[in-house]
């Protein structure tokens, strides 16, 4: 058993679906290099789920993946019977920079490889999912998984700035279909035009997002709810190394919250967003997903009661 | 009596004394403008901390002053007997520009005015205050206050961006000398190089300050204290109108929490953070200080326990 959480009044949790990207990503930051590490939004997200659920990882990878980095996720117990390695091809690869601040990145290279010809299909024994995230990839790939659910699974939903700027419908198709829009402040701004967050996410919910979570990296999220708007710093970081997976750690960490508590209310999104900004906060002090994979229950544990502590007044 | 919020166990509130400046501003924003309205540190700071405590001004006006803004003033019992006025001159007068999303704004015009002449002198009565708002005026004047401050009080300091390029040294002596420092993520970066306020406050406490509020607009506000760290985000202002006087109300605000507890203890700080963050709010709903002089305490109040409640998790 890998190690999970153990949270109060929980049942058995229901197993995670996490469909998105499994790269490898060379990032320059103004302090550090890494080359070639193993990143990608499902990479992040299965991991951080990990934490407190099963998971089960939908995704491709080339002839190029190392074993060593397919064991990093069976050393948390992932199940990869649905990450296709299609031997025709590389691993999906991103080259990009961080500029000082790391407020803003900066595309080098991006090497589509095994992914232009992705097409997830789900085996029987993942269609029947009841709690999904829809990592970053391609709008229509994220729609060709959510006709494939059958049970009426509560949905994740995440996107990057390129998919607003050159698929937009099929992407507002997905976001009104997801029970839960995860986006940045930036991807907010750029899909209602308002730009502060808290307009941001009451236009995406007034657009027909049933809810919405904005994060603002540094200072943290806010989650528009039909109960209310909750709002939670984020963890003061003090070695801030590579922002690359926060977005993925935050909305994985959440989705597997919700299935070990089998709940998704709006208090059951308020203790998960703790969790996830304790996770994320891991993420961001390391390149690629070392930190995370490595940090244990009790980090995770000790960085939600720290983040309790520092918010309640 | 001004209404003042009632707060348990709390002794009859200790005056507080609020040095700063007051000032005719003309402002354009991207959606309206306000001309020559009723501005300056000491008036927001002032009519903040009268929810909370008695308050004594000090400051200086011109002959220009107009009867209706002192009454505004007076209708909160602000004690006047230190506000002085200088018949040679004109009020100090502040034009400035508002940007799309309101980040940055933009000094189009200044006149001193009587500020030019102005030296602060404290009358006896004044001079024995326990809690004392150096609001943003020169740091040789706020130093002035604080040579005549007898009684070794709990003392805030504010500043903005020119005297941190103009006057550091004076700056650095007055934040060094103050109980409690309160600057915005600008001003802190500018103060310490550190581009995250988490650094920032860290390094601003590193480097002599002893409690240290960094202020991040929309975002919220993080306070450093030997006794740990508390982050709070900003109340959601669905109106943004007009940010002037944000900064003074919140330290005018959680001063006047201070004064009226008794109590500058790090629970004391949050507590009154939450209730400067309510009043903060109120003042950037409209222009110049009417929505924050009529909003009444239970409006106050109200949005206080809002904020509480969309925190807690």
């Amino acid at each position: 058993m890998p190690a999970r959480i153990r949270l109060p009044r929980s049942p058995a949790p229901s197993p995670v679906l996490v469909v998105g990207s499994v790269a490898y990503d060379s990032i320059e930051t103004p302090h550090a290099k890494g080359e070639r590490i193993l990143g990608g939004s499902a990479s992040y997200a299965s991991l951080a789920a990990s934490y407190f659920a099963p998971v089960q990882m939908v995704g491709v990878v080339g002839h190029d993946f190392a074993a060593r980095d397919r064991k990093k996720f069976e050393r948390r117990e992932i199940d990869l019977s649905a990450l296709q390695t299609d031997e025709t091809g590389r691993t999906f690869f991103w080259r990009g920079r961080y500029h000082e601040n790391y407020n803003r990145r900066e595309t080098l290279e991006l090497e589509l490889n095994v992914f232009e010809r992705f097409h997830p299909r789900l085996p029987a024994s993942h269609q029947s999912a009841r709690f999904a995230l829809l990592g970053n990839i391609r709008p229509d790939l994220q729609l060709h998984v959510l006709d494939q659910l059958t049970e009426n699974p509560f949905v994740v939903a995440d996107t990057i700035d390129i998919w607003i700027e050159t698929q937009r419908d099929a992407l507002m198709q997905v976001l009104h279909r997801a029970s839960l829009t995860v986006v940045n402040d930036t991807e907010a701004t750029k899909l209602t035009g308002e730009s502060n967050a808290v307009a941001a996410g009451r236009a995406l919910r007034a657009s027909g997002c049933r809810t919405v979570i904005v994060k603002k990296g540094e200072h943290g999220a806010v989650l528009f709810h039909e109960d209310g708007l909750f709002a939670l710093p984020a963890y003061p970081v003090t070695e801030l190394r590579d922002p690359t997976g926060a977005g993925d750690t935050f909305a994985g960490s959440l989705l597997g919250y919700l299935a070990a508590r089998g709940d998704t209310s709006f208090a059951a999104l308020r203790e998960g967003m703790g969790y996830a900004t304790a996770v994320a906060s891991l993420t961001v002090e390391a390149f690629s997903c070392d930190r995370l994979a490595s940090a244990g229950c009790a980090e995770i544990r000790r960085r939600r009661r720290e983040l309790s502590k520092m918010t309640r007044f």
